[in-house]
Parts: structure tokens; C-alpha cells; sequence
């Protein structure tokens, strides 16, 4: 434990700086992956796609694609197994005694898929390659070779999810001006972030930026909902059911509702805000977690890529339903929500860092963590840990966990300097708690109601599970190989 | 110039990082305020106010405060001058034969201004002072020592300025969860983002941060126009009239200064388009023009000092009545009014880097820029040259600039590695010439109407004069000193 305690404690450091330059990897022992990949991405990934890694459909999409690319570039190297995108063909086992081979190939293949998902970082992917030895300009695509095998594989996944519906090229329904990732199914809120014209439907919300700007929400990909998934055919069998007590003309269950948030926020803790914090930052409260199981089994670098690329398709393919369930219900959020029932009247809450549980008006009431930009119903990160925790558990045979993460005085992100008062380990013995904690941080930070996370805990296994099934049918090289691009939905 | 020049490159190279520590820095003969602080501020501004310093309502009330703080804190060592918000007395001149005192004294002014406004970054604002030498737990208020006329001074805008109507604090109407700098006048927009109710009215436009989350605009600061400014009473001899061709019901007008826009939008070339960039951002387009006229014409700190103070207070006056107009005419942009036309009828603007002027469906022609945060009617920027370039005339005594920047190939912000295609120079002889283009510029970027730049031009020259006046009396000393701390308006 104590040896992936430091990994990790590396890896954040990491992340704070472009990592310099490893001219003398030890490409046969290391984990290119976990030492190299991921601390070039996760500042880019900070930077520009989301500052808190808290919107999770650009993000998963990005680490799902990325996984993707690394399980396909070194699928010829496993006895069985066969890509997603690609269909590579077989090395001989000699050409993995080492890692050497893979960490080419799965090199190659990030550098592929980031050069597609952030373009105008070229220069810092062409110094991912640089930094370690390698030419960004070698665009062999020879399958008896590492970096053929990684080229191949990213722009195999590359091509296979570029119309994937998620709009990355911007072009929907344009022809000029692109713009990547716009809504293209013509959501429009009821609700103005000045006026909740109806009090069971998602308001966009006004959150600060910087020390001074004040933006406006826009529900974020909604088109998020008509992705092709890796996993399943039929999003039927996912239904969730309606959110009743959302509705407001159901005065009394929408206001138990309403009230066990303010109860929560009243409650909040150290704990309870690390916690909240964690969860809402993905590439940590996810990504991590897969990291960390990595040191504790003793996974292999091959074991690793299964792993990660299982982990995120999963959580991926969750979001894919949530999201058509977001879009179906188009669901209030908690501020909102007491906002309307109460107005000026004084409600206890979470009032603010140094000040905690305090009596205010509640229309001055604000959750610990800003809410996302999507629509209430259901609990997408509770969705995302549940399916991620099943996956694992299919992977790893246990739902031993074991993972505990030092947080030291002060290291709150949203309370810095306050928060916790005294140096604080999160733990979660097992995947069971793990889950539960992720579900229920989303209520104490005030974001979701509690059957938004109910929900999701009682389905969202079921991605992990057929996350499993399609993994399982790859690794053994049973799946319909390679799949043809995906063409939207 | 060649010196100048290389001061603003050097300047520009500064503000991509923290300032290395000077530890052997020349108080004597150095300019703290070119050297020590600008680098320092700058870059934070573009992290924690606006990536482009492109809003202008918080950019410039920090540059004026902390301007101010510089006045103030150095006036004891001038002749006759007094400060706005202390009076501290006259130091003798031979505490002025070199910088060294002047230095310390704006040092420490910055530095308590900079608390006020940016107290997140207390760390930076220390290593700023530490990294010069100086003790930033010297609160020392001895008005007879350099480090207590900079606290002193500074400690005096703080109060002078932290109700000043922009609710710094955030706690105007709230007594729990601050916003700084939110809305408390309630405006809200006729229109939204997705319908355009009234066609002469703003709506706010959708926009893109990082690659694929996208914000609805809100008005930034409507507040603005309540502030107390410097430098006049009376608000009502700033009228502007109003803007008749943004009536929509004025058909063959409304459309006519839509017209204009994109045959400006289809002329853009590369000299228009990095004009464009320059003046959209009030650090280079306005801060670096003072700091170029310092090199150009050998100006003295304590003369820096004084026409950096008098064009900010010009500037930041000159919005207050622009602000004013903004609230009350919350007139339509072009982007609303050529979608209202033309819908998806083909226009031919320009469509983007690498493809110029191309007739494209009306609904998907995009402003150069984007537009800020506010209606568009007056231009604020088109205001803030005029009253600059005003201010430094009546300073100077000449309408002679010849300012000269270089910008090499592919350095543009918006079309990065494409524009301009060659090293180019961007020249103002006069500081005619420079509002001249400055105004023009906001209409080549497809985010002001004509009209807007037009009146901007005819009527904040006044702006000018008024900052100049009343610096005038704050040099010789007539003027009303300390003035009271402002109460809102």
C-alpha cells in the first residue's frame, strides 16, 4: 500500500507540471501508461477541457478513447486478444518478454488519439514522444512493428469514434464555423437562470468564474444520449424510473426532498467535503482508483491496459444512458428547488468556509461544489463509480478495495487553506464503499437528491457487467473484429 | 524606439511566468512598476479574471486601483502633488534624488491593493516583495519611511474604493455565500440565448471555453454604471443618443448596419485582425501604450507614475458613463441581428482561419472575436481609447505616438500559426490614428455596429479631459484631499 501511496502522491505532483524529460526511460520494466501518458494529458485535460476534471463526458470520452487505443496497439501482443478498431494480428511471445514493445505501441497509439481529441496541443504530444526517445514523425504503420502497431491502433480508434455522435468535429448541421462538441439535438431549458418557469425542470445555474465573471450553464452535450456504446445494443433495459418527487405538484414528497439536502449540507464534515471533492474530480476519484489497484495487485503493464480501458468504457457506456435519462426528464436541481419552496426564508445549511452550518435565507443558499452542467436525474457520477466498481470486481474476482488516500491540513480545493483541519486519510476498504461514498458525496455537496443516487446505485452495476461480457469477448478473441466506425445514433 | 520595443517583448516574455527573483534590484535607477510589478500582476490577471483581458469592467478598475496606489503613495515626494485617498504629507527632496524611495513606496502600495483585490494569491503578492528584498510583514503606517507611505496609500484606495458600487465584496443584498462582483441592480436580458424575443434588444450569445464546454454570456457588472468615478458629478452631460438603427422596426437601418458588418467581417485581412486582437486586450492595447510613451519620451518614474494614474482614471471614468448607456439602451449585437435578417439565407463574411470571406448560411457566421459581456451599445473600448489617448495628449502636449509593434508570423491569438502570414508591423503615428483604429477594429471583429464606434469617438475625448483636470489638481495640490471614502452610488 505504502508503494502506490507514493505513486500516487507522484502522479498529482506530476500533474502540476509538464513532466520532464525521460531521455533514459527504462522502457522494458516501466509503465509508459501510468509514467508518461497520464502526466502529459491530465494538466492538458485540467486546462482545457475542465479546471476541477468535474465534466465527465469530455473527459471519460477523452480517457475512454485513449484506453481504447492502448488496449488495441497491444492486443497482438496478448496470446488472445483482439482489437476494438483494429485487427492487428499476432506477435510472437518473445516480443513481450518485456515491456518495451507495449510501451512503444501504446505511446503511439496516445499520441494518435490526442493529436485528434486536442489538436492545438501538437507540440506538447510531439514532447511526449520527444521527452521519452521516440520520433513523432515516424508514421509507419507496419504490423510487425511496436509503433506501427501503436499508429495503427490510435488512428484506428480515431477514426472508429470520430462520428460517434458526440460532435467532435463541430460540423453537425454546419457547413462553416465549426464548433466541437455544440449541442446538435436542439436542447433549449424551460427555465432561464433568472426565472424557474417550471420547478420540477433543470435551471441552468450562474457560477463565477475567475474572481468576477459570472457564466450562464448550458446543459452540456446532450447529444451525449445518442452515442454508440462499446457495450450494449438495447438502452431500453436501463430504464430508470421517473424522478416523482422532482415533481413539484407533489408538494410534499418535493419538499422531504429538498429538505434532506439542506440536512445533508447541514452535516457537511471534513470528511464528508474531501469526500464530495474526490468523486467530482474524475481522472482522481476514477482514474486513481484503477491506478492504485494496479500497485496493490501487482498488475502487469498488459493487466493494466485490460483493466483501465474496462474500467472507462464502462463508466462511459453508463453515461450514455444517464445522459438519455437526463435528457428524458430534464430534472430540477437541488438549489433551484429550495429556492422556490422557501425563498428568503431562513433554512440551516452549509454556509460557506469558517462558517459552516449556519441559519440564512435560503434563496442566499449555494451546494458545496458548483452543480454540473447537465439536469438532475439520475446521479451520473454515482452512475459512473457504480459501473466502474463492477467492473473491477468482474476483473479482480473481489470487492476488496483497500484504498486510502492522505490528505493533508488545508488541501481542500474548494476550502484551501481551512480544509481539513487536521491531516485526514480517506479509506474505502472495499468497492461496496467506495460506491456508497461516491453516491452519497453527491448529496452532502448538494448537487443531487438522494434518488438521483439511489437509482443509479440500484443499475448501474449492470454496465460494469456488460462492460465485463464485451471485455471478456476481446480478450479472448471472440468479438467481431474490428468493429466498423461508428456513424451516430 | 528600438529600446522600447524590446521592453515591451521583454515585457510580453515576462508575463508568460512569475518574475524570477531580483534579489539584487536596482531601486535606485529601476522602474518597480514596469519591472517588478506589471509582470508580476499580469499574468494572473489573465488567469484569474479573463484569459484575454478582454473584460474590461474588472481589468481596469485593478489597474486603476493599484495606479492610483502608486499616485498616491509617491506623492509626498513630489512638489505639490496630493493623493486621492490619503494626504501624507511632503517628504524632502532629497529622499527623491534616485527611484529607491519611490520604489519601495509603490512596492508596498501594490502590495496591499493586491490583497484587497486578489486575495487568493497572497502567496504571489509576498514572493512579489521577497523576491525584491522586501519584508512583506512590515506593515509599518510611519509616514516618514517609504514602506509606510506605500502601506498607507495603499491601505487608503482599499478603503477609498471597496464600496464603490462594484460589489468587491460581494455582499451587497447577501449576508451569506459573497459573490464578488455579481449583479445586485437585477438586470436580466429580454432575450436568451436561444430565442430572440426582441430583435433590438441583447441576447446573449453562446460561447465556447476550452474545447467543447460551452457558457451562456451575462451581462458582466451592470453595476459599473453606479460606481463613483474620479474625475466629474454630473453624469448627464455624457448622454449618448440613442441607438435608432439597432430599432428593429427601422428595417432598412437595422439591416443596413448588419450590412456593414459583414462586408467589415469579408475585408478582414491580417493587419485588421491583429489590430483587433491588440485593442481587445486592455493590457497591451491601453497599459503598454502608457509604457511605450514612458521609454519613448525618457519619462521619470514619478512622471510614469502620474500618466499611468491619469489614463486609467480616464479609462474607468469613461466606463462608468458607458455603463450607464449599456443598462439603459441593452442594445442587440450583431450576431443576433444577422441571424434576425438573414437567418439561413447566404451571406458572405468571413468564415474562419484559413478560409476568409466565403458565403456561408447567415445563422453561421461568427464574429472575429467573440463579444464581450455586455450590450453594444456604446463601444467601451472605442470609449477607453478615446478618453486614453486623450489623457496622454493633454499630458504630453503633442497627438504625436509613433508606436510600432511587432507581431511575427502565425502569432495571432485567434488563428494561431496561420496569422499574419508574414512579419508584420502594426504602426500608430498619432494617437489619432490609434483610437481611429481602435474603434474601427471593434466592427472588424463583427462585434460592434458602427454607430457604437461613432459616438464612442464624438463624445470620451471629454473623458480625457475630465481625468485630466481633476489630476491636474491632485498634482498642483488644489485638489480636495483625501477625498472620502466612496459609499456606492
Amino acid at each position: 500500500m505504502r508503494c502506490s501511496t507514493i505513486v500516487l502522491a507522484a502522479l498529482l505532483a506530476l500533474m502540476a507540471k509538464v513532466p520532464a524529460a525521460q531521455a533514459n526511460y527504462d522502457f522494458d520494466n516501466g509503465n509508459a501508461a501510468i509514467e508518461v501518458v497520464i502526466p502529459s494529458v491530465a494538466p492538458i485535460i485540467f486546462q482545457d477541457i475542465s479546471s476541477t476534471a468535474g465534466d465527465a463526458t469530455l473527459v471519460l470520452r477523452l480517457t475512454t478513447l485513449v484506453t481504447n487505443a492502448w488496449f488495441d496497439a497491444v492486443a497482438p501482443y496478448h496470446p488472445t486478444a483482439v482489437g476494438v478498431y483494429t485487427s492487428l494480428g499476432r506477435r510472437p511471445a518473445s516480443e513481450s518478454a518485456t515491456n518495451a514493445n507495449l510501451n512503444v505501441a501504446l505511446l503511439y497509439a496516445s499520441y494518435r488519439v490526442f493529436n485528434s481529441l486536442l489538436p492545438h496541443r501538437a507540440a506538447d504530444w510531439r514532447n511526449m514522444l520527444i521527452g521519452v526517445g521516440l520520433d513523432p514523425d515516424d508514421d509507419s504503420l507496419d504490423p510487425n512493428t511496436a509503433v506501427g502497431l501503436g499508429n495503427a491502433a490510435g488512428f484506428g480508434v480515431v477514426a472508429g469514434r470520430i462520428n460517434d455522435g458526440m460532435n467532435q468535429s463541430g460540423s453537425y448541421g454546419r457547413t462553416h464555423n465549426p464548433m466541437p462538441y455544440m449541442d446538435y439535438t436542439g436542447y433549449t431549458p424551460v427555465n432561464t437562470a433568472y426565472e424557474l418557469v417550471d420547478p420540477s425542470r433543470w435551471q441552468p445555474d450562474i457560477q463565477r468564474k475567475g474572481i468576477g465573471l459570472y457564466k450562464v450553464q448550458q446543459f452540456v452535450t446532450p447529444q451525449y444520449a445518442l452515442v454508440e456504446p462499446y457495450s450494449y445494443d438495447d438502452r431500453a433495459v436501463f430504464a430508470f424510473p421517473p424522478p416523482r418527487d422532482s415533481n413539484h405538484r407533489r408538494v410534499a414528497a418535493y419538499k422531504a426532498q429538498a429538505d434532506a439536502v439542506l440536512a445533508a449540507s447541514a452535516s457537511l464534515d471534513d470528511q464528508k467535503k474531501l469526500m464530495a471533492e474526490l468523486f467530482d474530480n474524475k481522472i482522481e476519484g476514477l482514474g486513481f482508483s484503477a491506478v492504485f489497484v494496479t500497485f496493490a495487485h501487482g498488475l502487469s503493464l498488459m493487466d493494466f491496459i485490460q483493466l483501465d480501458f474496462l474500467t472507462n468504457m464502462a463508466a462511459f457506456d453508463a453515461g450514455i444512458a444517464v445522459w438519455e435519462e437526463k435528457t428524458e426528464y430534464d430534472a430540477v436541481r437541488p438549489f433551484s428547488a429550495i429556492r422556490h419552496i422557501y425563498g428568503d426564508e431562513p433554512v440551516v445549511a452549509y454556509g460557506g468556509p469558517d462558517v459552516g452550518a449556519v441559519s440564512m435565507p435560503a434563496s442566499q443558499w449555494k451546494s458545496y461544489l458548483e452543480e454540473a452542467d447537465h439536469p438532475e436525474y439520475p446521479s451520473a457520477s454515482t452512475c459512473f463509480c457504480a459501473a466502474h466498481a463492477q467492473a473491477v470486481r468482474n476483473y479482480l474476482g473481489t470487492d476488496v478495495l483497500g484504498w486510502q488516500i492522505p490528505r493533508p491540513a488545508g488541501s481542500s480545493r474548494v476550502e484551501p487553506g481551512v480544509t481539513p483541519s487536521v491531516d485526514t486519510v480517506l479509506s474505502f476498504p472495499t468497492w461496496t464503499d467506495y460506491v456508497e461514498i461516491c453516491g452519497q458525496s453527491r448529496v452532502w455537496a448538494g448537487v443531487h437528491f438522494q434518488a438521483a443516487v439511489d437509482e443509479s446505485r440500484a443499475i448501474c452495476d449492470d454496465f460494469g457487467d456488460h462492460a465485463y461480457e464485451y471485455f471478456t469477448s476481446l480478450v479472448d478473441g471472440t468479438a467481431d473484429s474490428p468493429r466498423a466506425p461508428s456513424q451516430g445514433m
